[in-house]
Formats: C-alpha cells, structure tokens, sequence
C-alpha cells in the first residue's frame, strides 16, 4: 500500500495534488498527515524523517521514497493508467501545463495562499503579477477546455493536470478571484469533485493553525470570514 | 527537426538544459536563440510569438509546441532513450532530483544567477537559505553519485538530471562556490562535456547585456574578472 505524506489540508496545496490524484482515480493509500511546525513555513527539518528535501508531499511505497508532487505524478503515471492523457498531443499540453504550475505562478501562491477555511476580500486594485497569473490560469483552463472538448483540463477524464491546478480552485473560493465564465465553470466542477469535498470537509474539522499562514491571508485582504471548527 | 527556442547563453540557465540534453544525447536540433528584452527578467511578451507562457526554453517539433524544460524532457523521453535511466530505482530518483530543481532552490537563482563569463567573489558570510540550498544540492549529488556509483548524478549515462543541475556547474565557477570534494569533481565532469564547452565559449563571445542580470551578478559580490568578449 501506498503511504502518502502531506501536512495540514487547510494550508498544503502542495499536499493535495498526489491526495486528489490517488483519489480520484481510486488508488488506494494510506494518508499520513504531519503538522507544519509553526514559523517554518513549507520546508521543515522534521519532515526529513520521511522526505529527503525536508517538503511535503513524499510518497513511500515500500522502501522506494518519492519526493515532490510532480515526481509522484510520473511514479504513479508508469504503474496506473489515466494520470496523462492517453492521447499523445493531449499528454503534452497537460505535461505544459502541470510544469508551468509547478515552477510558477509566484505571485498567486505570495498574494492568496491556500486557505480552505477562509473567505477574503482582496483589495480592488490587485498586483500586475497577481493580475498575470490570473489572466495566465484562465487563459491556460479556457485553452484546454476548448482544445480537447471535455469537462477537465485535457478531454473528459480528470487527470494529473487537473489534480495540479485543484488548489487555484480553492484559492478562488477563498479570495473571491474572477476569471472568464468557461474557467470558473471549471472551478466549480472541480470542487464539486469527491475527493474535493473531502479534503475541504477535513480542513475545515482541522483545529491547529499556523501564525505564518494566518498572517499571509490576513495581509492579502479584509477577513470576510473563518468557516473552520473554532480552536478550543 | 525540433526548433528549440532558447534566451542568451551567458545568462539562460533553463535554456542550458534541455540544450544539453539534446546535445549530450546526440539528438539532432536547430537552436533559435533569442534575446531577453531589457528590464523584462526571464519572462517576457515577446516570447510568446513562439512560447505560449512568454518564457524559454520552448520547444517546437512540428505543429507541437512543448513549453517549460521538464515538460521538453518527459517528451523527449517519450521518443529517445537514456533521458532517463533505464534502471526504475534510478529513474525514480533522477525525476525527483530534476523536479526539485524544478521547483526550487530560490535562494542559489537569486544570489548566484547564472552569468557564464563572470568571477564574483562572495562576501564570508552568506545568507542562510543560500548556504542551506548549497548544502542540499551537495547532499543530493553525493547521494547520487555514492547510490548509483557512476560517474554522472544517476549512474554512468549523462541525462536529464545531469541536464537539470548543469547550470550549478557554472554558477560555481563564477561565484566559487564551495562543495564537497565528490560533488566538486562532479561539477567538473559536467563542465568538461562537449556540450558544456560548446555553450560557455558561445556564451563568452556574446556581446549583448542585459541590465538587470548584470546589476543582480554586482549585488551578489565582489567582480573579480570578466572573461566575455568586450562591448564594442
């Protein structure tokens, strides 16, 4: 059996790329969540007791360590079908688009870090390079959406490419992001998925919180408000 | 043929790669260099009349466009062998190396940005995250080198993890880097390919300076020599 390292669902976007894949595709998995340790942010010395790079997520199965999403996705990719697009021109665009993700969109993960449980009003005068990486992700879903005609990112089936831009969708929840009626149709879809709805339940249940990730969200906009389970 | 569209060889570390990988490979390819726009950083419009995310590398291969260096090599490894190791623990490891360079080490882009032709001398003391980015990297080719017992990072073909950690090659070389004596002779192997020597004496004779590479290298240290062909 597969074990699955991620930190907190509430703040781990990272996390829940592999955790939605392996979901939604029913590769069965054992979760092993680890807290961040307050003030460490992403990378933690106490994760290299799983993870090699001190990061989650790290994938273990059996005596084979698999650290970073993307390597995970092309671990599971040999040994489970449907995590690429069967179709070679599809396959590629989706490879495009999950390494562009995984390099970059800076200012998105600075300005709105994953906050499941939060609702914020950005200013109305967003950043240009928040602005870029906005119009970039729609441009990106719409092009998709058109080009291979399905309900996902790369034709009908749900697959890693969809899996690595799942966070964005959370992201538009929580800071209100607007983006052109074919992508936000997208978003919905893909938080109407199961394994959606799961990992947002279970963060919203999560009582620990982390003051850096708190202080990010808190400098983004105005707290509009805090869905999650009140710490006791 | 494949058209590989890169940015100047002096500066373009993610342009270094899959041009080595190609060439180490012996992968027939016509190169497209074009020039950063001044004040523009790594990311620019005018990128985008061939590069559908404005950035380089690009690679085209007839009406397929393939963006983003690890997305070049996960194609590539689809049509040519020894992109990866044939070996699946190698491969498993060398795709988690390449996609944590991918995504990270922030700190050594930022301090040590890849200028081929120059010599800085680092102040005594540098930053935490540099010296902990350093570390890792050095960790990561040791471990390489010691688990797979080859003269390249997983075993003894050069591929694309090779490809992915060429341009720490050079940014030792222009800012002294430290490392262990394992990783430094490694280092050297890289700088003494073929392809390597090609790229660096093609990046000495470029005459053409972007200002914000040039003013990021004077930030990082000292200039001790500037080995490029002079502005005329």
């Amino acid at each position: 059996m597969y074990e699955l390292y991620i930190a907190n669902k509430n703040y781990s976007s990272w996390s829940l790329r592999p955790w939605l894949l392996l979901s939604e595709l029913g590769i069965p998995f054992d979760e092993r969540l680890v807290s961040f340790a307050p003030g460490t942010g992403s990378s933690w010395s106490g994760f290299r007791a799983f993870s090699p790079n001190g990061k989650v997520p790290c994938l273990h199965d059996g005596d084979t360590v698999v650290w970073d999403s993307l390597a995970i996705a092309e671990y599971l990719a040999e040994r489970h079908p449907d995590v690429w697009p069967s179709d070679s021109q599809a396959r590629t665009w989706a490879r495009c688009a999950v390494a562009e993700m995984h390099s970059g969109f800076g200012a998105l993960r600075t300005h709105c870090g994953m906050n499941c449980g939060l609702r914020i009003r950005l200013p109305d005068s967003l950043p240009q390079a928040l602005r870029a990486d906005i119009a970039r992700i729609d441009e990106l879903w719409s092009e998709g959406l058109a080009r291979f005609g399905g309900r996902f990112m790369a034709g009908n089936a749900f697959g890693a490419v969809d899996a690595f831009f799942a966070p964005v969708a959370f992201r538009i929840q929580t800071y209100g992001l607007t983006f052109g009626a074919a992508a936000g149709a997208y978003a919905q879809r893909l938080r109407e998925l199961p394994g959606m709805r799961r990992w947002y339940a279970d963060a919203l249940l999560e009582t620990w919180r982390d003051p850096d990730h708190e202080e990010e969200a808190m400098q983004s906009g105005i707290l509009l408000e805090d869905l999650r389970t009140t710490v006791s």
